[in-house]
């Protein structure tokens, strides 16, 4: 690529536009748009005119809002328009939500009445909802046609539509019936009536459904595109499997963020400002920290044990982080599974039998290797004559301990935040360290106490 | 849900057959196999049997391997080979690959000699492949054919592909010269050239390309199906975005696996056996418990100070965990970003300016709400007069010194492990909290040791 964004600069130094142009119109928007970002800014607008009409409108879908903010800026009017006319309805109304209030009033004041109108509808639904990211352009098809009947219609309207391959049949009410695809037309009878092939048993999502509920219907399905009605099952608009990939991708970035202690943010990091980073990670930090109290509450409590048998000290971080790590697979896991579907509450009961067995299993392998690693490395390697064969014992024996207990709030903890209608993420990692912390070294002085008879 | 397969088990328990079947045929295949899963597995080969032959195939496919293989052995082969025949190309060789051998064998026997040769060839492609997940089931078009011609090939050959919305035009050595959507076949008139009409810069993938590489192409360009070509550029397949979805799903997954040390599986949790479960989270356990070994002696060395001091021992998981979730908070949002194209290697020195100054931001807010928690609640509150002034002041002091260095190496990690050509993904939470936890002791000692005057 490196090498192209050289060449469009040095045709655009020499003024070469229409090498320029022939080399562009070769290519894809989201490819065009990968280029410009390595242009200068002020090349930009220069380029952006020497594409037809309709690949220009590809191309700034593709862009960040303050790439499109900065073209829109050096926009004619007239310039502006033919941008804006070429947007589908979802793209125009989500630019509309990114610019700033001077610039939508211009896209506002040139785009079509009719797009302006759909604009405004769809900036009514709430953020996230099957609504927000429908479009309103699909081919609507009445029963009584006859298949020559819909082709015709198709022709006539379907140039402007964002999917064609679905058409979806409603009353004059404009409920719907049923859909069809295009398919299906090119391969029926000149005079078949929609009404006999057509899809009846429709399925359908409200408009404020769940974004993430949508595009995971049209995932499950297998849809390239899921009609989206009101309340009163009237056909409003369609969700695009394109965009239900970008929201399962989405999605799954909030969930991994989530999993870290951050709160979701919605731009790209390198976009991001350091202030909303550190809004967004802040909260949890702060959380988490003051919880920590518990750990040193449970070590201020026997300070004499550890100042009697102070070998013990040693095997604290190792123990703990041993625990974090075993919770937060468990707990991991499930999560994933409970956001797939692979997993639902119900199954509360085989998932603690299953993660019982496999912590009993990394229990005992993990102790064993732990024993081992402690009388090798930490007694004879090291020297040090205070980690002793009892001691050895505790440690291995609370890891055993440390890592059942850790598995099992490990993945009953994401079940119990989905019944209690939270987000399960938010039970990743940090939030079972900082239990299974104060949990291990509870276990680590209970055993310590009981075998090596501590003051 | 629920009450549908109550219903479903009456009926049948009446030998109200037609009924059942009625219920049925109103619901989509992904539906019907969620409410078989409830049912018990005797009454399914009857079930099965009600469902039309498409349907039935299409139930067939959602199923899990297990319940397909008992589905199979209850099949006469007369039943089987309906069945078989109604699977696409990529479905029947995904069967074959989860079968056992007898089963397979019976596959094989029964299916058509094309679709038994299909099935050969895609299983020569290498697991994860593009070549892997492609359906061989498309139509291709001739560049000499008018649109007329075209739709007349598409209603004699189309009825089987999967995919009918786009067209591939090749030349007699089944080179890829252009691709065309049936929306353009439509909208155009009956004696316009295919070659006039085509798009000629087609965007296409190898056969060898990874899996996820197409997928990533389908989304990022808003294909619905992408051509697959082989090392000749002749068209052997294409890869359609139901598939694509399925793939973004999988490597989410793993990539969240990775995060939380553990080996990527391919199985649904329920369905995975306890040991390869345990096989799966054992390795990344069993070398961080090993490399704890660093935490242990560097405790072993400031012991001394320990037992001159011993209210530092109270703040020792607290920093530890608060230096872990910061780092970790860095490395995963950077490991996504990386998995996601918002950010490149190249664009480290950005990243490490920016976690710079959050680090920064963090480390100030944190040392302070930690002076003021330290002195309240651990000496106030719990009677603690070990815990002086200046302890709190070492304490504050290591936590914004810890995050500073726990966001550097969490930011920069997953970017060095790209550039040596590593998954970034193991560079997450756990691998970072062992490294963290290292420099945290260091820190920890370095500062009391100035500050506190230790022995």
């Amino acid at each position: 690529m490196a090498s192209l964004e050289t060449a469009l600069s040095a045709l655009l130094a020499e003024k070469k536009y229409a090498t320029a142009r022939d080399i562009l119109i070769t290519m894809n928007g989201a490819d065009i748009e990968s280029v410009f970002e390595e242009l200068p800014e002020e090349s930009l607008p220069l380029l952006f005119r020497l594409l037809p009409k309709e690949l220009a409108a590809e191309v700034f879908v593709e862009m960040d809002p303050e790439e499109q903010e900065l073209l829109i800026k050096g926009f004619s009017d007239s310039e502006l328009k033919e941008v804006v006319d070429e947007l589908y309805a979802d793209d125009a109304a989500d630019l509309v939500e990114e610019m700033p209030a001077n610039v939508v009033k211009r896209i506002l004041k040139t785009a079509d009445p009719d797009l302006r109108k759909t604009i405004n509808e769809l900036l009514k639904y709430p953020e996230d909802s099957a609504g927000s990211i429908m479009t309103t352009e699909m081919v609507t098809l009445r029963p009584a046609m006859t298949v020559a009947e819909a082709i015709k219609r198709i022709r006539r309207t379907g140039f402007d539509k964002e999917t064609v391959y679905n058409c979806y049949i409603t009353d004059d009410q404009r409920r719907l019936l049923g859909t069809i695809t295009i398919r299906t037309l090119i391969l029926a009878e000149d005079d078949d009536l929609i009404a006999d092939l057509m899809e009846e048993n429709v399925i359908s999502v409200g408009t404020l459904a769940d974004q993430e509920t949508a595009a995971e219907m049209l995932a499950r399905y297998d849809f390239t595109a899921l009609p989206v009605v009101d309340q009163e099952n009237r056909l409003v608009g369609i969700v695009t499997v394109d965009d239900a990939i970008d929201v399962l991708t989405e999605e799954a970035t909030e969930d991994i963020e989530r999993m870290a202690a951050i709160l979701p943010s919605d731009k790209p990091y390198l976009r991001t400002g350091v202030l909303s980073i550190w809004s967004n990670r802040i909260p949890w930090l702060l959380l988490l920290m003051v919880s920590a109290t518990f750990t040193s509450m449970i070590l201020s409590s026997f300070e004499n044990a550890l100042a009697a048998q102070s070998a013990l000290l040693l095997f604290i971080p190792m123990l703990m982080d041993t625990g974090g790590n075993s919770g937060s697979q468990a707990s991991v896991t499930i999560i994933r599974a409970l956001s797939l579907g692979d997993v639902e509450p119900r199954d509360i009961g085989e998932v603690v039998w299953k993660e019982v067995r496999v912590a009993l299993l990394c229990g005992v392998s993990l102790g064993l290797v732990c024993f081992g690693k402690v009388m090798l490395i930490d007694r004879l390697l090291m020297h040090n004559p205070e980690v002793t064969v009892p001691v050895a014992l505790v440690v291995c024996l609370t890891m055993a301990a440390t890592i059942l207990c850790a598995k099992l709030v490990g993945c009953t903890l994401p079940i119990l935040a989905k019944l209690a209608k939270l987000d399960p993420a938010v039970c990743a990692s940090p939030f079972i360290t900082t239990i299974v912390d104060a949990l291990s070294l509870l276990i680590y002085f209970a055993v310590a106490s009981s075998l090596l008879r501590l003051v």
